[in-house]
């Protein structure tokens, strides 16, 4: 009755991008920033956080003269990170002022330092303005050099919700310089080895391996034992993105969240006290002894997982893991598997573990098993903790 | 010295969407919609332009019905259209707010229903919300529904800048429905036809000769011929973003954009008092008359082309073309030719014909050939018109 002609659209497009690991980018004889810049004769901007320059009191000096004696003419912005910069609009209009009144286009490049909220929040004005300008992220911390960083999103909080607004907007390029994890503080340093434990456990039993054998190295800061794991790490991601078929997740399925579900609300529930590893290490505990309980991975493994966490340093339980009273999983973390799944939309979709190295997704997750799991998580740490856990009297 | 080891990302997204072209989209009897909706159990919101309900006073009543009585819940939200929807950041906010107040995922649909206008800040909002939520385009006007409507842009005006902010996000589907236009005005029918032009004489000289021999029936509002000519042109547009190479514009040329350079800076010189295919007329008259004077084209072809527009009711020439004292291309029009350089950065990348129905991009546009091109206009455009033209005396 209603005759309908269709045009079917159908189109590929394809994203490059180099991942880049080395040292002292703003060093002069470091070429691997100016190569980059030096492809086109566009303008060149840089971000950077402000903290860098108080951990690294030179820098901006060493900036300017790295560009100088390149002969590129380089304006900076600097702005603060941390969930700060994606909590407040005013910052993203900041970053699209500067490029406006820099004058930078499509073809021009903007350089963004910092840890991975800053990158998040940049990449998000780099991604809108002129319908994206070429990024070049330089992550500096360990969470953005193996995870956020070399991956294709971006994105700020909105209406109190995280990550509400943003894109899918492969980088120009990624440079990680690791002459930048010396000034981290501890917590910092250990927490991005959460993601480097959770992409091993899915992807690469081998990995998994390497990490247990050299938790006494990385807690003593070894810095090439860390380069090493930031390598693999970012390798795994990189090559999830790039082979999964799905890069922009279109479906209801994000197999790199692992551990995640629980872990980002952890981080709300704490009101960001726990940084995101350290809620991902408790994230991962709950769902490997999870993927244990429900019979899908073995005891001896569980118990390999949680060992590994405890030895680098990690706290697997937290207090709002479990309800006081009823002993049973927290409603409000619970309600964090709902949210989880209304991010994506379309069913439920979690990543528990078959085997160390190799994920497993399922549709849904039983209370009982989930209240159980925290149980034994509670048990398991006290084991390892001296100051008593608030509410082990109860069990 | 600075060792450094490089991974180099590399990966493909496709793109596939229907361009559907019908007639009374929301009788019950019609299942085009709802078709596509109910390929999820997701939510749906929809939000239309204010002035179809002067237009059409019975539709808002007729979507209800629509989706009652396709048990499907559907929240409406009225926004004004033209460029104001585009100027003001408030009606994105308001697109965002419906977003999350109803709780729209990314398996949801946002119907956008109007001009080409709201149809850049609808899709805007759809594609940073949740890094993009699946939205189904219902292009109410000729050039929404033969060009913009069909693409994979989106857009506002931002600092006073056209098109400032935006993103390349493929729709999830396009619907145009016919009997939209019925309620155009006489300048708004006119308009989108120049688009058609437009892509006509860069690739398919039959069917610029189809245009040209149907301008009667065109200005007599005949709806089967206007009905194919906009899915020609829907098709021919369709057509190159999928196999021109490059649909998110990464590099310089922008082939689809003959005759823009000057459209555009009218468009702003006449403060919006031209309509975009209005201003689309005279920039392709400017240009096919350069590429006549230039050696390109030959005269007679250069004559068709002017022929065509002046029968389809356009002007060919605007008081801004052309400095009153100097009788050269006018300074402020001139400058527009950097300006969309800026806009892609790069080099300078400008349509121009071979022959009809064969675009020839060139690199630099000579200003005495511009300004011998705008008095050849004045000329031409005086012989077609009964009332004297501003300038007319001083030749």
């Amino acid at each position: 009755m209603y005759k309908a002609q269709t045009i079917q659209q159908h189109f590929q497009v394809s994203f490059n991008y180099p991942v880049i690991f080395t040292r002292n980018i703003f060093n002069p004889e470091n070429k691997e920033l100016i190569h980059i810049v030096n492809q086109g004769s566009a303008k060149v901007v840089l971000v950077m956080e402000t903290a860098l320059s108080q951990f690294h009191p030179g820098i901006l000096q060493e900036i300017r003269q790295y560009f100088k004696i390149h002969g590129v003419v380089c304006n900076v912005l600097m702005l603060p990170g941390a969930e700060a910069i994606k909590n407040d609009s005013a910052h993203i209009e900041e970053v699209l002022k500067f490029i406006h009144d820099h004058q930078v286009d499509r073809h021009s490049f903007l350089i963004a330092v910092g840890g991975g909220a800053l990158l998040d929040a940049v990449g998000y004005a780099a991604a809108i303005a002129h319908r994206g300008i070429r990024l070049i992220r330089v992550p500096s911390t360990v969470l953005s050099q193996n995870d956020s960083g070399v991956g294709v999103k971006n994105s700020v909080n909105y209406f109190g919700k995280k990550n509400f607004l943003g894109t899918f907007a492969p980088p120009y390029a990624v440079i990680n310089d690791a002459a930048f994890l010396e000034s981290l503080d501890s917590r910092n340093w250990r927490s991005g080895i959460a993601e480097a434990v959770k992409v091993a456990l899915i992807k690469d039993e081998i990995f998994f391996n390497w990490i247990c054998s050299n938790t006494e190295q990385l807690n003593h800061r070894n810095m090439e034992v860390m380069e090493q794991l930031i390598f693999r790490c970012a390798g795994l991601h990189i090559r999830h993105i790039g082979t999964s078929g799905d890069p922009f997740e279109k479906g209801s399925s994000r197999p790199l969240d692992f551990g995640h579900w629980a872990a980002h609300k952890l981080e709300y529930l704490s009101d960001y006290q726990l940084l995101h590893g350290e809620a991902v290490a408790i994230g991962i505990a709950l769902d490997t002894v999870y993927s244990g309980l429900s019979g899908r991975l073995k005891t001896a493994e569980v118990k390999s997982v949680l060992d590994c966490l405890i030895a680098l340093g990690f706290d697997i339980f937290h207090p709002m893991l479990i309800d006081e009273y009823s002993l049973e999983i927290h409603p409000k973390l619970f309600l964090g598997l709902e949210e989880f799944r209304e991010h994506l939309g379309g069913e439920l979709t979690i990543m528990l573990l078959a085997a160390l190295g190799e994920g497993l997704e399922v549709q849904e997750m039983s209370h009982a098993l989930l209240s159980d799991a925290v149980k034994y998580l509670l048990k398991f740490q006290s084991e390892f903790t001296d100051t008593p856990i608030l509410i082990q009297q109860s069990i």
